[in-house]
């Protein structure tokens, strides 16, 4: 399953090959692959040019495939004399939600991206959401717009989500950029961040996708549903699994590749899986650990230690898809402002 | 595999039990499973309100659930003077276009609903069915809006699409629609005809969706697609099976729902299916020959005889899901109308 990476496309992808041996907790275990982790690039390196190279087709933003955010950031600011602006809702004071938030923004600061955001407190109205939402509508320095879920239960996401222009919904929830993602022959606006950097790492480390067996665990609107898409976009033999499904490690067992976006920390199991299979683990579930800073740490869908001794390829949580999600942003932001300003 | 089926319905579904015995041309072929024919309901049967009783949750119109769209037609009519329009658009020639729009028309009249269509030469310009397709978007007496496919190949089918009012969208193919289908938590104006049909069927036949494993072969925006959407919604693990995939045989053969609507004839032999499977043929490819009426006849993507010996239950070609299709658009039009007037 070891596929030949350019030396430098390895390094700025931070793409560890090891033997499992050297990584495992109980290196007596017998295997039969030596597998690789596939982490994230750091969001610096979006400054490199040449990591952003890829089979991506079709739908590809050029953007994504040629250069890096903050070239183009540059040359934008540089040409027209304008750069992509991106603006953030965030509702009440979820701790989690904050460090999403915080990390998108120092990204943007990383690439060169206006970035704003408004607060509102736990308990505001939905008209105060929808009012906040229809002004960054309107204004013309704004290229995406991102409201942060979840929201507070007494706040409809639907009816808010709805009010979001669909040439600045970078997140890409918006049903018809979900119908077009759909539909053979049609393309939408936007591809939705996460399930956007699952494809982006599987092409940037040379897995093939077309023909293969692809497994998509859990439905979600923001990953699963998404995922399963892509991959079938990408002629990938697709199975959705989720919580009806009968003995799901029949299914997975089959799969050259499998997504996880589930929720449930520790669900894939080592026997769940093909020898060789590439995972991918978009599961952050918080565990309690008292050891910990904040008393917890996070942990993906995949019983990792397990599944790295069967997996060719795995991606860890943290660390795996999440930093791609934030660059899948900026990505999206940035084609947005293009199309705004009509520069190639 | 066999369920109970009460008796009305039984004999008003046309579903045939019968021993494969009785039916094969190879009688002497050892067998484990008996079979039924899963038959469309002629369409008079729509006037007969116990038969549209099904399972069919969530997005399930009233209409169909409760009583048959003649019923309700009438009921319309005699409430408050409306009944519900149906307009088609046919371009050029083709023959079985021309069926497939008599089919329509005919249905229609036995319904009580109004049907009006406008043809236009096969040398037509895009303009000119565009302006056509606003018109009727325009008119209060009509309610759905079908545009026969396939379009002679200078019009391009996207574009003309694109103009049909969402509203009057019946066939449900609008990016929207789609989109709407494939989120959890929203719901599609129209579920597209074939698909919502192929459902119908096996929700009338008792066959229980939800936790089956099912495979859809054949990914079209038509069938396909909305398809395995459908099934997911009623909780199946649905995979995906197409052009690229290796050894389809290898995932049909774990299903316990297979629908077929890859349009090649005789695509899926009996060593695909897993004993007891239901099967749903959606294909109906001409197939050259010289005894029947027209020099060709119409066959499915199943080769019937060995399904038949292998599945428990299996829809003829044709008479199994064509007729249906029809059935779903009536429901459709209606459905509009209702909302349309306001109808409850």
């Amino acid at each position: 399953m070891k596929r030949a990476v350019g030396k430098r496309t390895l390094k700025s992808m931070s793409v560890v090959w090891q033997n499992y041996n050297t990584a495992s907790p109980s290196p007596s275990t017998s295997r039969a692959f030596s597998y690789r982790i596939i982490k994230s690039p750091p969001l610096l390196s979006l400054d490199l040019p040449d990591i952003w190279t890829s089979d991506y087709t079709h739908f590809d933003p050029p953007s994504i495939s040629k250069c890096g955010i903050s070239v183009e950031v540059r040359r934008m600011k540089e040409s027209i004399g304008k750069v992509p602006g991106l603006a953030v809702i965030l509702v009440g004071q979820r701790r989690d939600s904050q460090a999403y938030v915080r990390n998108k923004m120092r990204a943007c600061e990383e690439t060169g991206i206006k970035f704003e955001m408004t607060e509102l407190p736990d308990n505001c109205t939905e008209d105060e959401v929808r009012n906040i939402l229809s002004s960054f509508n309107k204004k013309p320095s704004v290229h995406g717009i991102i409201v942060q879920l979840p929201l507070p239960q007494h706040l409809d996401e639907m009816r808010i989500l709805d009010v979001l222009s669909l040439e600045k919904d970078v997140d890409g929830f918006h049903p018809l950029n979900m119908g077009n993602l759909a539909m053979r022959g049609r393309e939408p606006l936007f591809i939705p961040c996460t399930p956007k950097g699952c494809i982006e790492l599987l092409l940037r480390s040379g897995v093939e996708i077309m023909g293969k067996n692809a497994v998509v665990i859990g439905r979600s609107n923001i990953v699963g549903l998404p995922a399963s898409l892509l991959l079938q976009r990408h002629h990938a033999t697709v199975s959705i699994v989720h919580a009806f499904t009968k003995n799901p490690e029949q299914i997975t067992s089959k799969a050259d590749i499998v997504v996880t976006a589930a929720g449930v920390p520790n669900l894939v199991r080592g026997n769940w899986l093909k020898p060789g299979a590439i995972v991918i683990d978009v599961g952050t579930n918080p565990i309690e650990d008292p050891s910990c800073e904040h008393g917890y740490r996070l942990t993906g869908d995949v019983c990792y230690e397990e599944a790295a001794r069967v997996a060719s390829a795995i991606t860890p949580v943290p660390g795996g898809v999440g930093p791609m999600t934030v660059a899948m942003l900026l990505s999206n932001t940035l084609d947005s402002a293009k199309r705004a300003y009509n520069f190639a």
